[in-house]
């Protein structure tokens, strides 16, 4: 037993989005304290006016450091940067002010990160737009937590219920996909994910890397990447001990993978990862940065500007409280 | 109510393989005869001794002409093409005479649906492999369909519990499939779907179109085949009066479209299909040709070779019975 819950900072994304309705959701749950300890890092006040939509009656308390913080159930410790003017915040839409705060909030939480002072970092969604606005050119948080922690090798992993994928290639064309798929790529993925599931308490994790092609290329009829490019680094990951079974036949491979076959799929692509993480866990999926310094997880959705707006109260904390878990889990690993 | 029951002719597939065995387990489905009046065409002896391992008891009855069929359940009527020599069969592996066999059972089903004398043709697994020991060289059932019916549009379609997928491109590697992404055969695709719909009773079918690209390309910063192929075929479709959505992120797409969202998805290749469909109906999923003269459905699975090798009695029939009863809808609808 830990009796020293990990604190989780939680970032609050783009403040016009639907991250401080579903933060107040998450932290409405005794569930969360009862595991860990979390801090929000953002803005009192956004936080405050969220509850309203939320439907929550917690307490927010502003603070100035993570040492003042105190663990309380009902009680909210928000690291407040206080860098939204609640004035002229317009809801549901990207704008140049809740861009640059939630860098804000990003940077904070990595910089404490990685002195220790939390022992990981849970994000909320941003808008890449408004970043973009406030003239941060970051594609998204991944590249962002890349940048400021100075990482090279990294790559994006999703959990969704029992199934866990890790991508080979990220935001590129399907035909630049193609031509990354390279053995040195591969092997360095396959460590990754091997030394991810490590981290996961896996002893001898079992990770299956699927094909580029249909039917894995069917012995090259179907193409010629698995011969000169997959199979070698599976052969390769295998002379280093690690327990690796493919390139397999994608369609099969994620259906195996979530009835336990494996505990970890290595996808070539995007889209063959993310289909079967989003049909299993749509409302529930959480998105990891694996390969950083530090802990870093997200749910795996936008900033829903279209309910947020609204302030209908919709948003599901399911994502969130989801990353939360995770997080924590890997907080006590480590 | 229709009082003539459809008659379906279900082709034995490969005799090495499991579908002997699945055939005894669907026909021991009284719903299958409340249904239609399915008729076998293969070999009398083969089926009959596969009750062994399906633990049936049905009477096996050998026909010579459609004609000579009587619908009555428990009495299984199998049109004998007689062309396996039982001693000298070997469960659980290819070899020419099975592949001759299978590729005679469904020449035979072929020119029975052309003549009318059937109403629709639903397949077992063969193997490709014995199929090519025979001197067959097809890619498997799809393109011996197309090649005997003449036909030259034809696509790969799916259905997994309500996920309706029909494939623009299917049996090539990712880098062809890619180059054979243009608006003409995405229109044609489209068109077949829309038609496939209404076969199936819809009336104004909601078609989704997926990206090719992660986010479908996000506005060409991740490649430009939505921009010049896809939203093109998208529009000619849509001027021709068909109700189409995309093109869509392929990872939420099919997360709509099984919770209801869309009546058919057209995917770009064969993975993006075929990973959704097999993570939803692994052992329910029916495969249909579609843009044939004929009515075609078939299990979406192999000849199990392992597991009929085995004589386990193993063989789940639930595929089998899906595409009989698909076949059943669309011969009815017709």
């Amino acid at each position: 037993m830990n009796d020293k819950k990990p604190i989780i900072g939680i970032t609050m994304g783009d403040a016009a989005g639907i991250g401080p309705e579903i933060i107040n959701k998450t932290l409405s749950e005794k569930a969360i304290y009862d595991i860990c300890h979390p801090i929000v890092i953002g803005d009192a006040k956004v936080l405050a006016d969220a509850q309203k939509v939320a439907h929550t009656d917690l307490k927010i308390r502003p603070i100035k450091d993570v040492i003042d913080a105190v663990p309380k159930y009902g009680v909210v410790d928000v690291l407040d940067l206080n860098n939204i003017d609640t004035e002229h915040l317009k809801m549901g839409q990207p704008q140049a002010m809740a861009g640059k705060a939630s860098y804000e909030y990003i940077e904070k939480a990595i910089s404490l990160a990685l002195r220790g002072e939390i022992d990981a970092v849970t994000t909320a969604p941003i808008s890449k737009e408004a970043l973009h606005l406030a003239g941060y050119n970051y594609p998204g948080h991944t590249e962002i937590f890349a940048k400021l922690t100075n990482t090279k090798e990294y790559a994006m992993m999703f959990v969704a219920e029992q199934l866990k994928v890790i991508l080979a290639t990220i935001h590129v064309s399907l035909q630049e996909a193609i031509s990354q798929i390279k053995k040195e790529r591969l092997l360095n993925i396959i460590k990754l994910a091997h030394q991810t599931m490590k981290k996961f308490g896996v002893a001898n994790p079992r990770i299956a890397v699927a094909g580029l092609n249909p039917h894995a290329g069917e012995s090259g009829l179907f193409g010629q990447e698995e011969i000169n490019e997959i199979v070698p680094a599976v052969n390769s990951a295998r002379d280093l001990g690690l327990n690796v079974s493919g390139p397999l036949p994608a369609d099969t491979l994620f259906y195996r993978a979530n009835k336990g076959d494996f505990d970890i799929s290595v996808a070539m692509y995007h889209d063959q990862g993310c289909i079967p993480i989003k049909l299993i866990g749509f409302e529930t999926g959480v998105n990891i940065t694996v390969g950083l310094p530090i802990i870093r997880t997200s749910v795996d959705h936008g900033t829903a500007y279209g309910r947020a707006g609204l302030k209908l109260g919709t948003g599901n904390p399911a994502s969130l409280i989801e990353a939360i878990k995770i997080a924590t889990k890997l907080a006590c690993e480590r």
